[in-house]
């Protein structure tokens, strides 16, 4: 039993809200257990120097936290004039996530720009980035169709994250709170879409190492844990996912073993 | 009439939720029309270097906001690698504000780090942050006494904020919105205390100026709102605000002329 | 009697050398007191990107102190690799307040580059800057006149600057020395222009208040102050006077109660 | 058939030679077929502040390219005046897989300092650095043996790395030189250890996804071919594999289902 | 001829403007043609870390120009947030030679900090710079022994520096301006006691070469120039001098072919 | 005798590797004794933005050690964010040096990037950068021959360099080691051409001055040393020499006391 009572295999509450702030195209405050991220959306009409002319969109992520978002507070990276590695990581991983189920050939030379603000943090921090982050990205690809500056919805996949780990007694578990995450042997995070494939798989020990039955536990329980959180995303994005499932069809039948 | 359909002293609709965030010894989400920020109070057990050894306290303040607070989004200080000018101007008047009302041998060699965060903005968040930061601020002197560690609430008068200005039409008016603001002749911030002192004042003309009677109509218009917004904070710090109600009295009588 | 044995309502000796650097438009050595700036203006036949196409005109304003400027050596901010809250705080000013009178619209798109440069520093650097500034920007414009570049003066009325305070026993001071400025309870920095506007107030309490006599007394010793260094500046401006004081007449009948 | 004629399960030729560089404690130059990384490692006799007192030591490191390392010239990151996201990604991974095989608790508070720096690159630096990362460290450890100042090797255990991948045909390949790389599907760095436990999983698909069978397979892969690299590490490290090998013993049966 | 009637041999104007600010220890306003630097030493009672314990004192100098100091305005160092390499190549060169010809066992674990900053420029700047510090340290050490902190002069010869260089047509020259140094084929800049030895020759071509021949005519000329330099700078040192040439006479008969 | 008993005249072994690394234009490791640094050059096939439209090329150098090339270990400059002043002098001299033999008006509109950096250092690492970087640019200028995108080779002589110093008993002596350059009292680098010319001249005590004797034998070390590399420089550089040696008749011819 887990110190929240949760069974291993068991997620944290999640919630959440759409339509938070009201500038971006798109926005989400997910809620998983302690854990609250603001994630908006916005769409630039260009792209960046090295896409210009290509015909195609980017999409890209920006992650931060409140100073005191944390239990002790952080100092700022503008105040300390820069980003730290650890954000660096977990910005190009969103951006990369997201664009692993988008088709970027489908939304003409715009940027969409993923802000990921975490307001309060317990631990998974990044995977309710990228969970949340869908739907937002969803919602303002949703608000460009609605404003007829775009006919096909381009996203091809649900996308949503968790992690997995390993505590000291050995037992592997999902979604891991603060507490657990600080003294796991193992912390993977796993990202995969609605069709079960995997975008990014990030398994790490800190002073420790894992065997493969123990990665193959992991995963299994990643799987599970991410089926749940998609039908969560599908309440929330309403309207949009027939768009998505009719895409999921399209793409699993044309293009098997090629790009997704 | 305004857009809004507000009248020319009139306030726009003023909500602060406490315990906003849970790791802060004091967290408020202060909402003013359509402005929305986080304004966290964190109690930090050392002084800067150029205080210690003086037995005396420090209060400090950081100002930011979500890249998607407005509706263009705006490129992360921390990506910049640095701190605008107009992001350090508010940042030290927030700290110096609230400077003024406490009393800073009364809580030790500790400092109170404020920070508010901008998430949604329309006109007026420095003011808002100002008023939201006294909250906090207050909320965590509170923890300090209910966990014992302080005796005496250091807070001598309450604090709070407003802005003020002039239409283009010459009319002067209350609590600006941010499509207010853009087209004000002149814009001017106003920080006063419970007993109706001025704590700062910030009036200028972007390509403009005023005259003295139309200075003394906006601080009338300050000074009526302000005593409204301080009626407030009265209400939601609750058990607190007699001990201030004490302190102004203290105060008054023993220091008047000196420094409140 | 002050330390210098000055009246409350008396200004410190002040002198402006024209022509102090040989290459700038623009340049004078204003001399208040023991505080010297070195105030250059520049012309630059372009404007930012954010103005381009506008065919106005765009004005903006640099400060920096020499690092022995001051009784205690500081450290160049060029070797901090940042620029100081203080320092964004006072440029911002110096632009905002050049801003206020002059027409924009009448020199093309130029922009004109004011560097306040404070050699030796005995308190009011900010106000004197602005004083001293004033002057290079007037014989900028003027030598651009004389060249036949600019048809008509755009500076729409004259611009001065003075500091008032209030001392630790109350009373109420006109242009505080350095050691003034660090004892007074408040310190506000005024900018009025020829015709007795305000352009700027910045009226602020380190740890004090202040109240609405105390304020209408300082507002007036800035009145009367400003009045005499603004006959100081038409004798050194010396043949663009008249130009100016055409302006005033023309911008004050046909504009009243717009923007100047 | 690739490329250069490699099968599918074959590494590209692989070289180390150890006391490249005269001053540093280990230093190898590693070549893994085009690749070219020298790796220093160098002991220094203090740890960094969060870890002073603790008794025990730390394993960090830096990662870098040389401009033209690569086919198209980069700009230094020194001129840029920050590192980019990219290297700090890697030099995060390859101090946090070092320390995964070493105790922490036997070398005393010193620090190691890794130093990977690519001199020429063909894919696979950042997996050819920890592979040669983990040989100069050994040296370092081995000559504080020889000069009496440590008693006890600290590693537990080897430690290589190399790439997995799958190309847009589906075909899953072994350790991918750089034109394979830029056109792979999946790109995945695998760490692990002598005892063929996982130390660090990292996949990714840049607009792609993948399934478990594939991931099975470059499992796979990745694990016959790191069992030969840590064949010529032993090769390399000659009098100190006995002592490994005996730690290896010694941790597996001691901590098993612990930390290794 | 020389554009400004010079004749090949011969200096400009030289000025030297003692006490010119009020709070350094030693302030000097140095003139040489169009050229003005104010050189500021400061002493403070503290050296760098990497000195502390030695007993020694030491110098460092920093150099800056006004933005509008030249005829084109050139962005501040603070605003672009790095120091130039063309100004840390200058600043590195006062200190190394000032260092050059005091002993600095004499005066304590002291720093003097020199500041020359250059608010008018036309050619020679750095060389003025070394002129102007050389006499700014002398005053510093003088009231520092005025005021019965030190017991006696530090400085073991005198110090100047000037410009030579190489015409277009193959002339040699002494003290270049500005509009002859940007044409020059060789741009030489040489540094001298008052004993006639070299501190520092600083010869250079950019996109030409010079011969043994034309290099020997340089330094005969910058001997000559320097000499005529030192008799003003005794004359400005006034009471000081006599305390220096004893010094010279000390230093050469104890430790002739030893550091000076 | 000398501590690795070179006689003063003596230079220490030099060996130059061409084709060291892959990638660059032109790519040379240079070993002199104990230092050893990797040179290339790239080229670019556009200039900076101060010489578009001149119809010249362009030519500049990086400097860089690795952190462990020293026997203690230094901090990258990319991860302080910024590069050193030693750094930016080396880089400027490098790219001075080469400019000052190359014709720029003969190989278009193209950037020639030189980067040295030094893998292993002791003593001479500039100098060495030098004479490594000057074969790096003639092989890069021979391979756009070879490609036929150069028809003439636009070097017109050879260039070499080498440091001389007086030890502290006053020998003067050629090519420092790092030993002997710590201690040296004179320490000066000398950048010369095959035809004898000198281009560069940096000599420097730091703390100690010479005599203009001192001077003269130091250069005539200086001088027999370079001719001495100039010789191995040819024998390196194979086909390219014929091309130089006639450019030097035929510059030496035109143009004598001009440019060469």
């Amino acid at each position: 039993m887990r110190k929240d009572e949760r069974k291993t295999n068991q997620l944290r509450s999640i919630h959440m809200e759409t339509g938070y702030i009201m500038h971006p195209e798109g926005s989400v405050l997910i809620t998983v257990g302690g854990t609250k991220v603001i994630c908006n959306a916005s769409i630039e009409d260009r792209v960046p120097p090295f896409m210009r002319g290509s015909g195609k969109g980017w999409i890209t992520a920006e992650y931060a936290m409140l100073p005191r978002a944390t239990d002790q507070r952080n100092i700022r990276e503008s105040s300390k004039g820069k980003v730290s590695g650890r954000t660096m990581e977990i910005q190009r991983l969103i951006g990369r996530a997201l664009r692993a189920v988008v088709d970027l050939d489908k939304f003409g030379e715009r940027t969409v720009w993923i802000d990921c603000d975490v307001i309060q943090a317990d631990g998974g921090t990044r995977t309710a980035s990228i969970t949340g982050a869908f739907v937002a990205m969803t919602l303002a690809f949703g608000k460009l169709m609605d404003t007829k500056n775009l006919k096909e919805m381009p996203i091809k996949d649900y996308l949503a994250a968790t992690s997995v780990g390993v505590l000291p007694d050995g037992t592997e578990i999902l979604d891991l709170a603060y507490e657990e995450d600080s003294k796991a042997r193992v912390d993977m995070n796993i990202v995969m879409t609605g069709n079960g494939e995997f975008v990014e798989i990030q398994g790490t020990g800190e002073e420790a190492t894992f065997s493969f039955p123990q990665l193959q536990k992991m995963l299994d329980l990643a799987n599970e844990g991410i089926k749940e959180i998609i039908d969560l995303q599908k309440d929330v994005i309403g309207k949009w996912a027939p768009l998505i499932d009719k895409n999921i069809q399209k793409y699993n039948n044309n293009n098997r073993g090629e790009t997704l």
